[in-house]
């Protein structure tokens, strides 16, 4: 049985704030910093290595986060979340995408069924439509190919998909098993819609309508876009579009689609990448195998994650030691920084996951908390931050944790060596450069030039940015996402945060206004 | 004569650190805040409106801000600068941005040229330069047309003129101004350069090569990459590149180039988009005209800059309420949350512009500072943020200020209306909504529903986003840095916090390493 206790009530942390603070730049210098290396690194799924030597940690320090691990019972929470415990209390809701990708625990019935016998058929119908698809089978009513599918999605349904659709696009292109080309609209700005259907051919597309509720009014909208655009090509809008709903939704037996798969209340939009949100476009964009491979990744990241030292844990390890530096360091922030392009949109994922899940104030139990928790989340892609906000990194009057991402090869297979080394080459050894130049700094008489250093940074290594270690990588900070919401004592897996705005932007679509509201709205000319 | 001070020593600071705190919540609800609304606005160039009514101001805090620019010299500094003093001290350079888009000042005569006139005569090489690509009198060997335009650059080369021109892509395809594709090859990750050959026809492709020094390692990496491709299309690299530079670099004069385009040491690279840089690749994707319409909203907002009276001065009001946010209220990082998918990547500029520029530590004499200066500066287009991040800006444990930006009308012209309203009416009724949502909160007798408020935005409020007013946006954020660096008495216009992980890089690649470095690479097997 796990009790939830508020952060700052754990005798632990107590202990762990009193912890001496490492001088980072001191510890990291010399062949002490090369042996800080080689220990602090704890291997994660898929061959990647989750490497935190340049974190502001000690021996004494991780024993403390150990101890607070165990008080915290963050082992048997996150067992209870996939044992089917009613972990999102807020929505009085299961927590189960884990189970997209496997089966952790004990089998979990809900709505009568079996859960991972409903996510496993999902998957299963996901991929015979795909197979279908690519194989001509099903066509458009010339019996044509369909050539490009677009997702048509908001928030977790869109920037979860979109990123990794980026992150393994070039990927399936150089491992031939690129099948169709992906867009996404999301924005209600109809510049959003109007852009995309410029950019395709509409009577070779196929558009994937996500929305769990089938009520998402962003998504309503640029689905009626969409079947004007169809209409307009002569196009019966039933033959080009399917849904990812749920089986409780107005989409879910509709005839306006060819096809509709399933998710449920279970899996949080931001948690959905694994589901059919991001099964279908991937099996259409990749095909099944490359999706399935996705989730094996995501699986065995998530069975490290049930590891109960927190050692060998590295997401619940990321997790602690983000709690040390906001609670106890008092950093801002946390900078997602992957040396890799086809990231790209990996932090924005990132952001949505986090600040929407640990962007809290109030406890489980609905109670006001008196310490800070989820951080500001953001990121660019290496080495293009270097030449941007780095600065601020290195020099600025606020220090923000980073967190480094790096591959030994990169995807596209193609390089040209400059100056002795390669491109790949060039990449690496800047993500490299940079963890020591922000740990150690550089003393300077100029101090314009001076660099005080003690700015920490984690990494995580992989050969290559392939499916598998995508999955990993993804499931590495759902998990540890979730940490953090409990050590927190928060709950990571609502979001009431976003009602608010909707109310009021329905009051002034039905002019029902006064005050500031009604002089915007005049402003905005509404 | 200016006198340079740190903000701390300003009687007109401390006046203000004592100002008392404007209640948001209560002030902006009510009648008071329709008021509001109406007065805390002042009219930018092309139309737009900057409204500050939702930040935590008032008139004794309004005129405490007046006493603050006026004693740290805002509006005579500003004069300094485009007069032509050295203002950049660390790098003892001119900062001569706002002269490629007009004559504030006196003329400035550098490297014994009327500054002005070597702009223009760069802008008018550049004109006609692109009429006679766009006309086919300058095509490729077998004399077809080029069709698409590649720039080649990172950092400030990269981020602002793909930002402007994502901003301006579709209004120019509604505009008939749309001439060439335009696409950015930044990353020295190798995967960037394939995958953007991947997608076009080389031999319909014209790249821009752009580096000031004609040595940056990562864009010299890419334009051989380049060249390989143009190789194996059995091409003449030197009939598809051209190169934005200055006139002292190698790349100048080189006969590897159809033309060069000249900048200069007197414009940042993040400032650089209404230079060469920005308008080498502008002006070929979307003519010269266009190209000159963005400049001249530029030069209109600049004026407006010049302004001593703060609240006829958007970019210097902007700045101080900025600073006061920071310093006096403690505020953290600033999002920048455009209602435009065109402006999917301006908060990335953004990003670039403000924290390389204001993420110091020392003052313009090399001095530590006893005060935070510039914030974390991140960003995403609404309504996509609103499923996503907005969760912590609402309910988060940090307040992190706000600056939304809204149009009236969309770019592509096209529209549908659901439950009652289109498209833009929904997006332009969401903005509207969160400012108010965020200023006033609401009360819930469930705290996990609770709204506390008090949560500081402004918005800038225009009719179209356009060549104009994208320039007059563009301008008031650069001036808006600006006269923060002044305020907080740090040079904006140098970023030595780039050069430490520079020099670890090239020690890496040279296999000059030990310690935690010498691991690190080979961690990352380099």
């Amino acid at each position: 049985m796990v009790t939830w206790n508020n952060l700052d009530t754990l005798a632990s942390y107590q202990e762990l704030a009193k912890a001496e603070t490492v001088k980072l730049a001191e510890v990291m210098t010399g062949e002490n910093g090369a042996d800080r290396v080689k220990k602090y690194s704890v291997p994660m799924a898929e061959g990647l290595v989750y490497n935190y030597a340049a974190k502001q940690v000690d021996d004494k320090v991780l024993e403390l986060l150990g101890k607070l691990a165990e008080e915290a019972q963050l082992a048997e929470k996150f067992e209870a979340l996939y044992n089917g415990e009613v972990i999102n209390t807020g929505e009085k809701r299961l927590v189960l995408h884990h189970m997209t990708r496997g089966q952790l625990g004990d089998a979990v019935t809900a709505d009568g069924v079996d859960k991972r016998t409903f996510y496993v058929a999902q998957q299963q119908k996901i991929a015979d439509f795909a197979k279908k698809v690519h194989a001509g089978e099903i066509a458009n009513a010339a019996g044509e190919k369909f050539t490009t599918v677009v997702q048509i999605g908001i928030g977790g349904s869109d920037l979860g998909p979109r990123a990794m659709y980026l992150a393994l696009e070039n990927w399936a292109k150089k491992n031939n098993t690129f099948k169709m080309e992906a867009k996404f609209i999301s924005n209600v700005d109809p510049d959003d819609a109007a852009a995309v259907l410029n950019s395709i051919d509409v009577a070779h597309s196929l558009f994937i309508l996500v929305s769990k509720s089938g009520t998402t009014l962003e998504t309503l909208t640029n689905e009626s876009f969409v079947k004007d655009a169809l209409a307009k090509a002569g196009l019966d809008a039933s033959r080009h579009m399917v849904a990812v709903t749920s089986e409780t939704s107005p989409l879910a037996k509709s005839d306006d689609y060819l096809a509709a798969f399933f998710m449920d209340d279970y899996i949080g939009g931001r948690y959905s990448s694994t589901s059919a949100v991001g099964g279908a476009v991937l099996s259409l964009a990749f095909g099944p195998d490359v999706f399935a491979q996705f989730l094996d990744g995501a699986a065995e990241e998530d069975k490290l994650s049930k590891n109960k030292d927190v050692l060998q844990n590295p997401a619940m390890l990321d997790a602690l030691i983000g709690v040390y530096e906001r609670n106890v360091l008092g950093l801002l922030c946390t900078a997602v920084l992957p040396y890799s392009q086809a990231l790209s949109r990996f932090p924005a994922h990132l952001q949505q996951l986090d600040m929407e899940s640990n962007g809290k104030s109030v406890n489980r139990f609905g109670e006001p908390v008196d310490y800070v928790t989820g951080p500001v989340i953001f990121g660019e892609p290496g080495t293009n931050g270097q030449h941007s906000f780095y600065q601020l990194l290195h020099q600025g009057t606020d220090i923000v944790p980073l967190q480094f991402i790096g591959f030994k090869n990169n995807q596209c297979g193609s390089d040209v060596v400059i100056e002795d080394s390669t491109g790949q080459q060039k990449l690496c050894a800047n993500v490299a450069a940079q963890i020591v130049a922000f740990a150690c700094g550089k003393a300077d008489e100029n101090r314009n030039k001076n660099f005080e250093g003690g700015r920490p940074s984690s990494i995580i290594v992989g050969d290559q940015l392939t499916p598998g270690s995508l999955g990993a990588l993804l499931a590495h900070y759902e998990n540890k996402v979730m940490f953090q919401g409990f050590v927190w004592n928060v709950n990571s897996f609502d979001q009431e945060g976003v009602q608010l705005g909707k109310v009021l932007a329905k009051r002034v679509l039905a002019h029902q206004t006064d005050g500031a509201l009604k002089v915007y709205s005049d402003l905005l000319n509404i």
